[in-house]
């Protein structure tokens, strides 16, 4: 591996916990850090967690305020929620209300590693002190991302992809969709009215300085990416894709790790490739997908698109779920919609897990069939992804026979079994 | 094709409609139909429906009454809301109350195709007469099939494969959840308590007179499918899929229409082998499936676990997907769960259908992405999947800004995508 690079900063004993907890060898789990095939993030007051190649897949929830809703009051509800029903990281895409002072809120809240995407506070200062986006200088993105470093947190999501060449790439295969990252199309707008290049490419090095002094991962955004399936694949997005390949590269030798972010929408058919592209193009970095999203015609119920493309795509080797929930293309999710975004893409990821030969994947499910079998209504509860849920839904349908379900009272197939296989039943026993 | 059969009873008038509504030449789906590769189904009185090879993947939603909750205006509720977002067809698995009434209130209001699974009322008569469902003569099996068949369905789904050969392979290679299959386990059970051949089976020649006569489709049971990941693809399942093979080729011979039901519980890297297994051994005969579920571990969002596994079946070739609602597992279902399993199998089933190539299928999902580029939330709204759901939750989080949502509020990156086209903006217009 390489050897005459700055080391990632990665506590010994943050990679020790992060392979008992993954159940990995140490020695493998350290080759792949070093290799940049795993990122490794968290110290000592966050969950640490590593994330990539052999590991479990990993789920992130979104949340933060928005203009219309800029009270982080109920994005620290949403951060309780998400963290209890199993989010392996929260990021805070807030871009209401006074914004340091609300992710500074979530950070002292926040359990377990948090992301930010800085192109937001940056867009929304230049929008404050010159009356216009287009206006914002350069130099504006790389102070905030400065500042936000010094704050702490875990990751960075930065559009350093979207750049002169990669928009007329794009340019030259229209789209139907056209960009629909908020970070990706203002850059690319910027790009365009001030016919000059995107500052976070431009000014790469610098950048790497920045997130290296204060330990900060990178993910590498794909401000590019499709949001129609229609657009999926296509010239803009593998441009962009190809681009962060050699960003990768550049933030492993700087010491600074790395992960990229993939779409987005794409038809069922498209997302394995959409996998090998991304993992050969990008030197076997970890995959973060949003989604992706098999149809687009489903809103009010994106968190199951989501979590089939999700499953798709973890399966054929993509390392890390961002969550979408039921609200995605209509509104701010609400608390309920967090929850179902959530367990959705724990779904994914995990029935991910099971074919991929994660440890301790396949067992899981083994409990649950056989607490099944022996009616175990408590084991049930207790081994359910989301136990509360289980809960809600017997205590909504009682059954007079408390062994059974109300779906098949005294007609239950696990009774029947008994008499195929001439075991005792409770009539006979 | 078969030349010396008698013909399947399907009118000229419904395969019209049903190449008109598929947008299919209509001598290819007369040939598919003869081949038995396509079933058509529905006459004067209910939506006719075809299924199968080059057709858009249909959707069933199962309801009816248990021993807990008997009341059949619940179930009418689930009728109505099952069809208002998009069923295909609806199965009554009745087993609480008078099943005869039932049925026949169900059929009255039905406006789509109706299924019922026979073997359900065969046992409570058996338990009502006899004291024991072990005792039930194999002679009522096809007596009350021959009732029902009389009071007008359109398909039957019977359990001919459950046999003591099949038993006994399912003997051969122990599983964790046994049989979970409510029909197959008690004629397992019957088979094994009585150490007699499956009536069902011995007597499928009968069974096929009866459902030509009252021209009724036969759903060829999947009495064995696994209910645990852990038993996918096992002996016992694909022992009964190779007697339901030789079933649907009989069924030819008489005249009557089949397809062939599937999983279950598969993980992700067996699904598609459980296409091609079913398509070889059954001769083609339109694959239909319940889930499959990729996971055990997530009971209360069991219509998602069984979206992703339909979305990938589908795609991979089957015809007809079974919906699973949020109380699977759990209890019987509410009308919101209904409308959740409904719509969960909706997207997965339209994810393949525009991989597939189905007609139409693609067009919708680029008219949502035009009107999205527009801001076009009415059309949004009016194409969307389930158009009430997207009113409600825009109308839960209004936006100061009504042609933006709330999420992203004036940072919208639709808007920022006219920047970069050079295009106006509301602003500069």
């Amino acid at each position: 591996m390489a050897v005459d690079k700055p080391a990632f900063q990665v506590a010994a004993e943050v990679l020790a916990q992060v392979a008992r907890d993954e159940r990995v060898d140490l020695d493998e789990l350290k080759a792949r850090v070093d290799a940049g095939t795993v990122v490794v993030m968290g110290d000592g007051t966050v969950q640490p967690l590593g994330i990539g190649k052999g590991l479990r897949v990993k789920v992130n929830a979104n949340l933060g305020t928005s203009p219309d809703y800029p009270d982080v009051e109920e994005e620290l509800k949403k951060l309780r929620a998400a963290v209890a029903v199993g989010a392996d990281t929260v990021m805070d895409l807030s871009t209401g209300g006074d914004i340091d002072a609300i992710r500074r809120r979530i950070r002292q809240e926040c359990p377990v590693l948090l992301g930010i995407v800085p192109v937001y506070q940056a867009i929304i200062e230049a929008e404050e002190r010159y009356g216009d986006t287009m206006k914002m200088p350069g130099e504006l993105l790389l102070d905030v991302i400065e500042r936000q470093a010094q704050d702490g947190v875990d990751f960075m999501t930065i559009h350093c992809g979207v750049t002169r060449q990669t928009v007329a790439a794009l340019r030259s295969s229209p789209r139907l969709g056209g960009i629909v990252s908020r970070g990706g199309s203002m850059l690319a707008a910027w790009i365009t009215q001030n016919n000059a290049e995107n500052p976070l490419y431009e000014r790469y090095d610098d950048l790497l300085a920045i997130l290296k002094e204060h330990n900060v991962a990178i993910s590498l955004g794909d401000g590019l990416r499709p949001g129609a399936t229609a657009d999926a694949t296509d010239a803009g997005q593998v441009s962009e894709t190809r681009v962060l390949g050699e960003l990768v590269l550049r933030a492993r030798a700087a010491g600074v790790q790395a992960f990229v972010e993939g779409p987005g929408h794409v038809p069922l058919d498209q997302i394995e490739a959409n996998v090998v592209i991304q993992k050969r193009l990008c030197h076997d970095a970890p995959f973060y997908v949003l989604g992706p999203l098999v149809t687009d015609v489903a809103p009010g119920y994106d968190h199951i698109t989501g979590a089939i493309g999700g499953a798709i795509c973890a399966a054929a080797g993509a390392d890390y779920l961002c969550y979408v929930t039921p609200a995605e293309h209509l509104g701010l999710p609400s608390v309920p919609d967090v929850i179902e975004g959530t367990i959705a893409s724990r779904i994914a990821a995990h029935a991910a897990d099971m074919v991929k030969g994660v440890p301790g994947a396949r067992e899981w499910d083994d409990k649950m069939s056989r607490a099944r079998r022996e009616l175990d209504w408590e084991a049930m509860e207790h081994l359910a992804m989301d136990p509360g849920r289980v809960r809600l839904t017997r205590g909504d349908r009682p059954t007079a026979d408390d062994k059974a379900c109300s779906m098949c009272g005294r007609f239950c197939s696990v009774r029947a079994n008994r008499l195929v296989d001439g075991e005792p039943t409770e009539d006979n026993a």
